[in-house]
């Protein structure tokens, strides 16, 4: 491709309103431009790379032997009503009335539609398992768009459905799917984990997202420093040996506390450890109101709290809730003495703990010697704090550390929600009719490619891998009006191209410096520079990467790419 | 692919609601299926054919130079509103607000959004000319959706765009397009013909449709019987020389017609040719009246009465605009007495015609030896009907028959329509900023594959050429429980995918017969049967366009394949 009229623009400034790496390369490497927010266009560059990422999952997906379809953006209203989505799914579905003021959504996910098609086609236990999926637009209202094409509300998924006869046959798909997963993760050449994490809002059980470990991300990840242990904070399992202190148990004493609500104000104030301190927060739990307590230097896990009572809905209590169920409010409300109004759970940390401090149910005042099973009674004792940096691996092996998480896939079992919900149901060996069993499978194919320059930039620009790069080379003629120069990059180019490595070729008039901040800038994997010695067939090789250069005959450079970029 | 855990399922009865044999035969051979009106899922099968027709469109933009993007299907009204799109798209647009309540468009084409990228990131005439294209999802609200994909509301299309510093350079641009879309539609099989066509709502000038000739379609081409001459009648030019009766010119009659509006209708009740009727239809032209005259046997075409008058809105008057500017009403109306109100124009025929007959602007009431230029005056003469069967072709050459058509692409000189009301300019060499002009391209990639159906099929099933077929080869053990047949086959389907055929293999335990009916209507050029031959590794081999049948040993099927369907 010749670069003098090749759509890709460049800009020297970093642009205002992009704070994280991915996004200020995409923009300044002429990779995507913004049409509205969240709302992004591929220029040529970023399209290639596009595509280069979209084979990769479409060779793991038919290898894996998934069959590829093509639903529709536009899903009609009553798909979504008669699996309970219209309303739960929210502000996030787009939404839209035709000429006939019919409604539709625009698809943001297809569990309904593929159920729908699968029941009408697939009569019988003879035709599964089945895994079929779709490379295809998205949208999603996001609420709050942002870091570019990472969180867009129009975005390029790989979507993925499996339909199994049974649990086990489920599994196997799964796995199929997870292995999948990991290939085109690794060949993309990201530094993933995969995570097990919340099933949320899609119904279900058993859930990984793969994960690429980053400094920037809307999810922290749990893992171990000496196993493969990693688990998204919302899920991962607290599992510490807490050991009673011998101290005696004392009587409560009654303090005036005025205006200390916090924990850390509340230690402070009483010269305390916040280990000391009974952290007590007031939950609606499907309009049931639940004190949950866990140790002051702990954090309450409502997803934990979610699924220990199979809710459907979780939060804290307002103000007001507050109020009328304890008649106090936020900073001071305590076990003591409402054990009979409200149920309170608690975590294992609390069981252990001796002559604690907490709220008194009382504005300004806090309870000072406070102990469980004593001082009140706790209706279930369990795992409800996120886990910690320095707490042992849940798996026994090494110390949990903390990262940030970029979520480039997601594997996903639905069980029978969907089948069940939309009368999908096949015919086994007995001639019974049974709800076909299903997984979901999703990869952020656009989003794919923001991790990839996420994890591979420097302070100059982009270092793409040869695996999804946009072209493999950039030939370089350091002066295009200088005929020797000019002849030998138009004659490697042609030899280049016929070789089939992609090769971008700037043809440009522009100074040499310009054409090196530029070359630096998209990350081409190989620079090769026509400059002086172009008369003796030499040219200049530069390695992205590693910054290396060496200067190599024309002759030697196909043998050199061959083993360089592929 | 296994066909017992593939997703084509097929129909043996016709669909009820499916009235042309591509929409019967996708539905049959469970390529497609339904999921709104006019919204369509691609079952693996048809998947196939989409993504080989989109390499197709790939591979010829490519060889063209023009350089592929992706551009959102979610474009905001501003830029709509700045074109002035917006109003004048109607209800064919698809709108909807996002959560913040601002509106967008679901694209149905992209001018505005590319006009806006190249306005930012192309400034100067050195980044000229250039090409861009997109293959990509496509909305629209069709008032009446039909022939399933032929005329769906979501769509893929290839639309490219070109860029230019002048008109010279545009012709350039669209003459490489005009011949990569010869290059499609051919190495696609299709019976097509490059046809002049109107420039629409679009804006500009010169404008080819490539229509398939088939017995549907939405268009009727007008074609030379010994030319290359063809037109969509909405614009074929009529070239005929006309030519003047002797007879003496007759003093008006006025005829009581009671009833008789139609001109069918008077020349029976007159026994007389309808060529001595006088057709006199009243148009709204912006607001304007507009007599227009035409010959009885003749169809007036308002699309060149609009380009006459270069008018945006050309309309039949209503029976209350007919009786407020001509007091009477429709099928009474007539030159004679009202040239002072009401401007004539007339096709060139009319001026040749002698003792006509017309309506005498009064209810039941006709004129009979009417003459042009003595009994009313006309202000212009021009070609305002439509071109008819038998007329000799505009081009001098042979006589004019009639064929429908499928649009399945369209090229389009847009000129400066667009740039201009965007801003987007270039600077040329003396450093001026000038307009980009431009170009617009499409290709109906979704409607291409229901236009090579259409044209491939007998009563059996579809017959898909060598170049789009899903998969080369069928490759149908009789009976997969005959140990033989079993491991022939197998052994078959392995060496033949590792040849890089694709191979569908029917492993199903169905009896022939059905496994037959079912090859017939997927239509895979080349079908192999292993049947009670197979102990001496004997297949039998059958062309589907042919019928015909041959027997191979197994030994030689590599070579045979080789030659048939690459």
């Amino acid at each position: 491709m010749r670069q003098s009229t090749y759509l890709a623009p460049t800009l020297r400034d970093i642009p205002a309103d992009a704070d994280v790496k991915s996004h200020q390369l995409m923009l300044r490497a002429g990779l995507i431009r913004q049409s509205a927010s969240g709302v992004y266009s591929f220029l040529p560059l970023g399209m290639k790379v596009l595509q280069k990422v979209e084979t990769i999952v479409r060779e793991e997906m038919n290898r894996a032997g998934a069959q590829e379809l093509l639903m529709p953006a536009i899903q009609p209203a009553e798909l979504w009503q008669e699996s309970g989505r219209w309303e739960a799914y929210g502000p996030e579905l787009m939404r839209f009335k035709d000429r006939h003021n019919r409604e539709f959504a625009l698809g943001p996910t297809h569990e309904e539609v593929i159920t729908s098609l699968v029941k009408d086609a697939v009569g019988s236990y003879k035709k599964l398992p089945m895994t079929l999926y779709q490379i295809q637009t998205k949208f999603r209202d996001e609420r709050r768009p942002r870091f570019g094409i990472l969180r867009g509300r129009e975005f390029l998924m790989k979507d993925a459905y499996s339909f199994d006869t049974s649990f086990e046959g489920l599994d196997e798909s799964y796995n199929k799917m997870y292995e999948a997963y990991k290939n085109v993760f690794t060949r993309c050449e990201l530094n993933f984990r995969a995570v097990v994490a919340d099933s949320g809002a899609m119904g279900g059980k058993d859930t990984h997202e793969f994960m690429v470990l980053s400094n920037i991300g809307e999810d922290t990840i749990a893992y171990s420093d000496s196993s493969d242990f990693a688990a998204n904070i919302e899920i991962a399992p607290v599992n510490v040996a807490y050991e009673k202190s011998s101290e005696a148990l004392n009587d409560i004493e009654i303090i005036s506390t005025p205006g200390k609500k916090s924990i850390t104000d509340v230690a402070a104030f009483l010269e305390a450890d916040k280990q000391r301190c009974l952290k007590s927060l007031l939950f609606i739990v499907d309009k049931e109101p639940v004190l949950v307590l866990v140790r002051g230097d702990h954090e309450v896990n409502d997803v934990k709290i979610k699924h220990f009572f199979e809710a459907t809905q979780v939060e804290l209590a307002s103000d007001q809730e507050t109020s009328s169920w304890l008649e106090t409010e936020a900073g001071f409300i305590g076990p003591v003495g409402i054990d009979n109004k409200v149920k309170i759970i608690a975590d294992h940390a609390v069981k252990y703990m001796v002559n604690a401090i907490s709220g008194a149910n009382q504005k300004d005042t806090h309870l000072k010697n406070v102990n469980p099973d004593k001082d009140f009674e706790v209706s279930s004792y369990g795992d409800f704090r996120n886990i910690q940096k320095g707490d042992p691996s849940p798996d026994g092996q090494g110390t949990i550390l903390f990262k940030e998480g970029i979520e480039v896939g997601h594997v996903f079992k639905l069980g029978t929600r969907y089948s069940e919900a939309l009368g999908a149901t096949f015919l086994n060996d007995q001639g019974k009719a049974k709800p076909i069993v299903m997984g979901s499978y999703g990869i952020g194919v656009s989003r794919t490619v923001a991790a990839i320059v996420e994890e591979n930039h420097d302070d100059d620009g982009i270092i793409w891998p040869n695996s999804v790069a946009p072209f493999q080379v950039h030939l370089i003629p350091v002066n295009i009006k200088q005929e020797e120069q000019r002849v030998l990059a138009e004659s490697l180019y042609e030899k280049l191209e016929q070789q089939h490595f992609e090769v971008l070729l700037d043809d440009r008039t522009e100074r040499p410096g310009v054409k090196f901040k530029d070359a630096d800038l998209y990350g081409l994997p190989v620079r090769i520079t026509v400059g002086k010695k172009a008369t003796d067939g030499i040219v200049e090789v530069k390695i992205r990467k590693t910054g290396e250069m060496l200067e190599l005959h024309e002759d030697d450079l196909l043998e050199f790419l061959a083993k360089t970029v592929r």
